[in-house]
């Protein structure tokens, strides 16, 4: 794992900020950049366009396109692939001055800062830009995505002239026409428009777009329009060494019923810009308002360790920008709405990763992901069809419910999304302790994943029940039989489902005795392939065997292994990409000993290359269970600022939001030692060497905890709510606001 | 194996014959009345052009077109598709009588009937057309393409009319605008134009195809031109009764060479025409000689199954109008010259099911499919790069030597290609007992070759070689560890190739003694699945556990499986595609013991489907030897009428070329017992309960050898040549022009 830092940013307990532009990171910047409030997405771009790279895209939470790809003659491989779609500018700005339009590419500037601020969600950039003829002009633009009412925006931009009074042009507008980038297409038609309003209309899909805008300024306004592009030209007059404020309140609706008229989705917009009447001031109070109250029941602290402490709290503030449940039916993408790699779709990551971040954090949220499953069952039944198969198959990767992965090794070979919605359905059900979804629409979904499992898994001619031609999580595997991970999970689902259903009404239910007795027969034939006398869980059958491969003597030029190595090669050795049997042991933690993680632990971690960004904190996890705090605290080294350092080079690409869920878990899981999948939530604290304290919260059985760790002790208490039960080192007891405090011993679990 | 004959043509020992039209299987009789001369193949449409179900298709040997699939984003995956590309149309013909054009789909017309003779190469077509206006003509189209002048081809066209005199008008044509029907595009340029004759230059690789043509009529003729096109009107005058003849005679030569100017195209296709003057009669009778030579050499006869000597007598007269080894650098494609699917490509099928056929009637045509793959040999090596390899890895499917197959799974993950030069080379030196060019070419094949599998291959922990995630010739396997066939004939590839270099100056080879040791060493260490206890070879490791499916339980309308199953299920039992163990058994016959054949027979033959055309075939050969004489006969009926009788129903794509090499083998190494992969030559004849007799020749270190089957003996002898030692039912001899006789009983081999 040799990752390197490539920290530019200066350090703040609460912002990013970057002093001086710096070009040659001008994406990842963008990426880092950039706000949400679940709704849409802006990348940190430059109001006035930049002939720079760059990356311009403004997403917009479940509007997407479509493309098919070389239909293969195959049945059950997908060629449809959906994309979260770029949508409208509404940042668009363009400024002339003395004939010269402003580039920071190309125009003289200095005193360049760029701000973004955890606790109000306002993203702030100044600099001072001098003109050929030496005119110097003060720029301050701000933005800010309102989390209040989510399709309202603010665009701020204050002028002050240094040297000069005099006018400036402005461009202010709506623009459709920003391609796709991933491939260089835009896919809007604009069939309706007025003075400072745009509907689109995406080209396949139909979804609609509606942006409008108002514009606050001194200064008379021309209407501009094109194809895709509605906006206004002002002339502004600037007086030397006064400040001269431009403001742009915009609304950004979007629709994704293609029966919808276009009246309706246009008066809808128009509407509510009507009503829109607060500033931005006002707004940007109501934000700092809405993330006080956030911070106060989720924020890490950590003392100590000043850029982990900002690490943290921007992935925080990431993953809560992104996804908060306020969307029916929204999910969370691999690179959130930060970008377009990935296309804008969710994987597993969602319940293995993201999920107990929003489980200890706001609640609801978390049960609107598995929601999001329910309400894309359907999709998943039609999805086991083309598998030949039976009940419901989930989408390795998906925007709409739909299989949007096109490569057919790992949509016709990967379970664990199907396996970790039932994964997720328990977890929740076990922290929460709520049944209530679980006995109604879970029930429903744990059935359907039931017979697809089922179905899919096979008998041995040894009356053994297994999955044969299947990639585990470990995608360095690629075809392979009876991946420990496929088969543990599943035997955990058989089991899980028939304690679910227990006593209900199977008539109901559409389910039959039968059909639970054959589940119960195949989840204790199933094969699980472990050797008692080391302990060891073989990851698929002849893994052992497979030739070794010392994967430190890779050379460093060799990463990514994808892009370096012929396809073929990376599959055929005993090295892995990702944990695969560490991953069930750290998600059912419980049913290990600690001698059987210790043994697997060693056997696996040296044969991973953590090329998945997911890695590194299931391992840190692990080592702060089994005592291994150094080599924890090396594991989690980037986990927090895989994003603000840039450590795989490819943030410009987007922020790696399923990864900056893994970094909370890292502190809770790992540090905290915090367990969920024992019948009370237990923890086991330990905490790095040069940190001299940290706190978390987490919410549980309707209190938030608070649990604070120095180097000698760590006091749990709840802040809020009614006393719980839990178990703090090992012993169980029951906190309230008085809370209890154990001793801070850096050794291995013992219970 | 429920494949059902469609059986629609008449029964002859020399010719196929179609008497009445068969609309509904237009496609299968353009495929089986399809002529070829290795330099070109003319598909059996209809020269007036016809409305109805046509692939109307000229295909030129090594003329070829390419195209790029969408890339994958991984280092060794093949996007590029070379594809044997439909070229031009030289038999285009119109023909009008009373406002009328002629079109099988819509004119009325009786007493059709066409015949291919294999003794000619002549396709005959005659029918009676009787127009609205009540009118009938006779009309009799001939075709022919010159065995010794391969760019000569004729069209013969007489005409009588039965109950008028009158004008008909023929319009006859060069026609370059044909599309390729699998992309439904046309891919020619005609640069050049002139009265009678045409240059094509292919779009994307610019290959050349001049066209010429002469008409020999009596009428005016007025010259046509189009942007593809050139010919010619006639308006003819017909008397009732009379027979009046228009003949074309035509050039067509072809240029890969993208050097080559457009003016010396022209020119030498031009000369050519202007000096081939013989008649359309002459080169009939040119031909005539042609195959009367052949099949005096090469002719297998069947006595008491007209059926099968029909079809054997096909299958051999395809084998040789696709391929004699004239042309250098060509190859043969799994359906020759006569269709689009699998894109004119060559596979493994070359070496391992059609070089015996040349080997043992047309050695110098076996030589020159060897000095393909060494002419090709750059193209191997810098694809063994492509994969991270050192040495020559031979490509899935190619056309050009560079690798045509853009599916990774096969493209990236089967080596048979690559060990069947290394066996071609052997069985070659084996059965001829030359090693002039194995000491030369063939050793700078087999380094490369052994270079590629000691670099793909892997040493196990426990110090053991073999070769991961591999696909084996059975293709429903898919990505598998030690597949037995691969790791087999890697051992013996190694073993081959030291034997070769032994005694060789390895310093002007390039090759060094420590690289032949460690070549010793692979092979010494190279895992072999093999269990004594049962004598079974395990196909791949783990292959014995994998779930059992019984092939004859599967619904007959699930056939062909990759249509109806989903992908990844067809990989994830038992069941096998084709031959793979019991294809090394075949191929180093003497190397096993009747037991271990018999074993491994009785395992694998239930698990298999069949569903490669070339696996009966390789089945039968193995039951005449273990003496399963009925079953040997029930895999061998449909062998030589896999295409006649449409039993896969795709003839209609083209002709499964290599399967017809296999019903060859069939006979010969099946019936006939022949083992060419001893010391010498042996023969354990075997008769089926039907035939009264049969015959074969097979050439053989510069004798040509008869035998002779009837139901009671066998008599082989020398008919040409020197005498030469052989074994016969297991006893050596040398026989001369007298032979030698042994009884026929219907037994299992014994040595």
């Amino acid at each position: 794992m040799a990752k390197v830092a490539d920290q530019y940013l200066l350090v703040h307990p609460w912002k990013i900020i970057e002093a001086g532009f710096h070009a040659d990171r001008s994406r990842v910047s963008e990426s880092l950049f950039s706000l949400a409030n679940e709704h849409q997405g802006v990348r940190g771009f430059f109001d006035e366009s930049y002939s720079g790279e760059s990356l311009a895209g403004v997403y917009l939470n479940g509007i997407y396109e479509e493309r098919f790809n070389e239909a293969m003659a195959y049945k059950g491989i997908s060629n449809r692939l959906c994309f979260m779609v770029n949508t409208v500018n509404w940042l668009y700005t363009r400024l002339e001055l003395d004939g010269e339009t402003l580039d920071l590419a190309k125009s003289r500037f200095s005193n360049f800062r760029r701000e973004l601020d955890f606790r109000s969600g306002e993203l702030r950039r100044e600099f001072v830009w001098e003109t050929k003829s030496g005119r110097k002009l003060h720029l301050v633009f701000l933005r800010l995505l309102s989390m209040e009412t989510r399709e309202l925006a603010y665009q701020q931009i204050y002028m002050t002239p240094l040297n000069f009074s005099g006018k400036v042009t402005l461009t202010l507008g709506l623009d459709f026409s920003m391609p796709h980038r991933m491939f260089e297409e835009n896919f809007w038609d604009c069939p309706r428009r007025a003075a400072g309003a745009i509907l689109g209309m995406s080209k396949n899909i139909h979804h609609r777009v509606f942006a409008g805008m108002r514009v606050d300024a001194e200064a008379e306004q021309m209407p501009v329009e094109a194809e895709k592009f509605v906006g206004g030209r002002l002339e502004v007059d600037l007086v030397e060494g006064q400040e001269t404020t431009v403001s742009k309140i915009v609304i950004v609706h979007s629709d994704r019923d293609p029966q919808q008229g276009l009246d309706t989705a246009w008066e809808r917009g128009m509407s509510q810009l009507r009503t829109s009447q607060k500033t931005y001031i006002e707004v940007l109070e109501q934000n700092r308002m809405y993330w006080d109250n956030f911070w106060a029941k989720s924020d890490i602290t950590i003392d100590g360790d000043p850029e982990t402490q900002q690490g943290i709290r921007f992935c925080i503030f990431q993953m809560q920008q992104t996804y908060r449940g306020v969307i029916a039916g929204a999910n969370i993408g691999a690179k959130g709405l930060t970008g377009e790699a990935y296309n804008g779709n969710a994987f597993w990551d969602t319940e293995t990763y993201c999920l107990p971040f929003y489980l200890f954090s706001n609640p609801l949220a978390a049960k609107s992901l598995i929601d999001f499953r329910y309400r894309t069952l359907p999709q998943a039944l039609a999805r086991a069809k083309d598998l030949d198969c039976e009940g419901a198959c989930y989408p390795v990767a998906t925007i709409d419910g739909t299989e949007s992965c096109t490569l057919w090794q790992h949509a016709s070979l990967q379970f664990q999304p199907t396996t970790a919605v039932a994964y997720a359905l328990w977890h929740c059900m076990n922290v929460t302790g709520d049944t209530d979804f679980l006995k109604a629409e879970g029930a429903q979904m744990l059935i359907e994943i039931c017979r697809f499992l089922a179905s899919r898994g096979q008998w041995s001619a040894t009356g053994k029940f297994g999955y044969y031609a299947v990639m585990g999580p470990d995608e360095f595997q690629m075809m392979v039989n009876n991946n420990a991970y496929t088969n543990y999970m599943a035997k955990r689902t058989f089991e899980f489902t028939l304690q679910t259903l227990a006593g209900m009404d199977l008539e109901k239910l559409g389910c039959s005795a039968a059909e639970l007795e054959e589940w119960q027969r195949i989840a204790t034939a199933m094969i699980i392939p472990y050797d008692p006398e080391t302990g060891l869980y073989e990851q698929h059958e002849g893994f052992f065997n497979l030739p070794h491969i010392d994967v430190d003597a890779i050379p460093a030029e060799d990463f990514p292994l994808y892009h370096h190595w012929s396809y073929d090669r990376i599959y055929r050795n005993d090295m892995i990409k990702q944990p695969d049997v560490l991953m069930f042991m750290f998600l059912y933690n419980h049913s290990f000993s600690l001698e059987e993680k210790r043994a697997n632990y060693d056997y696996y971690e040296p044969r991973c290359i953590h090329e998945s960004s997911l890695s590194p904190s299931v391992h840190s996890i692990l080592a702060s269970e089994l005592g291994r705090h150094q080599e924890a605290c090396d594991f989690f080294r980037f986990a927090t600022r895989i994003d603000l350092d840039n450590y795989n080079r490819n943030t410009g690409e987007g922020i790696h939001t399923t990864s900056i869920a893994a970094a909370w878990m890292n502190i809770v899981y790992g540090f905290g030692g915090m367990r969920s999948d024992g019948e009370l939530l237990s923890f086991h604290p330990s905490i790095p060497a040069h940190w001299s304290g940290y706190s978390f919260q987490v919410f549980y059985r309707g209190a938030i905890i608070r649990m604070e760790v120095s180097q000698t002790e760590a006091v749990v208490r709840v802040v809020e709510g009614k006393p719980v039960r839990i178990k703090i080192g090992g012993r169980e007891t029951e906190i309230g606001q008085q809370g209890t405090s154990v001793p801070v011993k850096n050794r291995e679990f013992t219970g």
